[in-house]
């Protein structure tokens, strides 16, 4: 970010420059790691199922007993302005909400609550991870709160040395061989009758994940249940969704292939067909 | 802590007043709640027990794979700085260590945590809450990486409101009826047969509690291992120990009472034992 010197932020009711986007130590973010956020990607000035965004952030807000400091169509207005201020190409907008300025560090005080977002350039995954797919690790961990998008990521990034240590991709969260999600992304096998399958427990509802169900839902049976590990190797293919990857094909767990080792023909299929969602949306908003 | 502006805090670095004690937006504590820190007692300029104190928070660090910037020599004589120029009668100072600033805003970079000292004044607890201990409720939860002193307190502090609702003290945590320990504090009880016990798995382990444990092992039986709830509702006694409330009476937990449903003897003296060992402690570091 301090490489962006040119972007502006939105910090606390007021658009300043990223450089200078600041919060006082006594917010409690900083103090006990309290907050939720949601994060979307900017077409130009045109936020990608933004809606949908909103829709979560506010129900991450209400299950953490954060009150958002902005009108949902305030918020939404903060966005466009942003957006058309930093007018970037291509962009991420995170909006951040945490618990504030408290003055013993600990308790919350009501209408404090800080309200950051923060827009960066956003380079998409490479063609390359799509054509080969990605390979992952499991780990036992289950996130708390899962169905708020919280600041707490301690697991994902203590395993990030883990990952740089053996060359996986990512990590699939799992208790007792029963998966949730990955720290960052939703998690689908495709069975071998090409039903497409993506837990429904102690995971985040990601947005490309809603958009995937919806789509699938259209060509092959879909079910939201649970997968085990077990249900991965048998799998005929796997993928992950979210917002900068889209669907990326995951070809292997734990050192063992996943159906054939390769990207899957549902998991291409579904990934053109999301692509095409995103054209139509970005379309339609333009009109 | 806005209230407060003629105090000192260090941040990055610098000391600088605590009004404008500020970390960048793209701080890990901010983005992703990552980060350690460790909290204790300052009488004038002196620190109480700040070599456990230290000990623990580069332990911490180790387990949260966090550098500190600093030599322990070099804290130190911050943390004796920070104590002279503020020179509060009777304070605490947090020291917080964060996954620092982060350009992507998840990975952390090697050499960037943010060190951050933060020193207030402190109000002990008052008497009457000795005299009459407090009342509890148990939660079934457990902290991830329960040895490290880490920054999330997303479930202590989405409790808070429980607790103003139902006008309870504090929340236990249990697995399966397992106890472990307070959001900020460690849990004590005293036997029918005046053993003292503490629980040993899952908790940080606190600077009182080690030295309630020592001071303990000179008069009664002392065991660290499990307890249940069904053990709390049969003991004698049971208390909480952590840096600002010393020893406090639990007499109460989930609307049953504990032993008498007053503080005990055990308890009451091993308070007494504490707060001779930090008047020796505090004039042994005088002379």
């Amino acid at each position: 970010m301090a490489s962006s010197p040119d972007l502006y932020a939105f910090v606390r009711g007021e658009i300043v420059p990223l450089t200078r986007a600041y919060l006082h130590v006594s917010d409690l973010a900083i103090q006990r790691g309290y907050g939720i956020f949601d994060y979307f990607r900017v077409h130009e000035t045109q936020p990608l199922f933004v809606e949908d965004h909103l829709d979560r952030f506010y129900e991450s807000a209400r299950l953490m007993q954060l009150a958002v400091p902005l009108t949902r169509a305030a918020l939404h207005e903060v966005i466009l302005e942003l957006a058309r201020r930093n007018d970037l190409a291509l962009s991420g907008i995170k909006i951040l909400l945490t618990g504030g300025y408290s003055p013993d560090g600990y308790t919350p005080t009501p209408g404090e609550a800080s309200l950051v977002l923060i827009q960066q350039p956003l380079t998409m995954v490479e063609q390359a991870a799509v054509d080969c797919g990605i390979r992952i690790m499991s780990h036992e961990y289950v996130r708390e709160v899962a169905q708020a998008k919280t600041i707490n990521y301690t697991m994902g990034i203590r395993l990030i040395q883990r990952l740089q240590e053996t060359g996986l991709d990512d990590v699939l969260y799992h208790q007792q061989s029963v998966v949730s999600e990955f720290p960052r992304s939703n998690f689908f096998i495709v069975r071998q009758d090409n039903t497409v399958v993506t837990p429904a427990e102690n995971v985040l509802f990601g947005i490309t994940r809603k958009k995937v169900l919806q789509l699938a839902s259209r060509r092959y049976p879909v079910e939201e249940g649970p997968v085990t590990l077990m249900d991965i190797w048998q799998a005929k293919e796997a993928f992950l969704t979210n917002t900068t990857k889209r669907l990326l094909p995951v070809v292997e767990l734990d050192g063992k292939p996943i159906g054939t080792g390769k990207p899957g023909e549902v998991t291409l299929a579904l990934l053109a067909a999301f692509q095409e969602l995103e054209q139509a949306e970005l379309h339609v908003v333009r009109l």
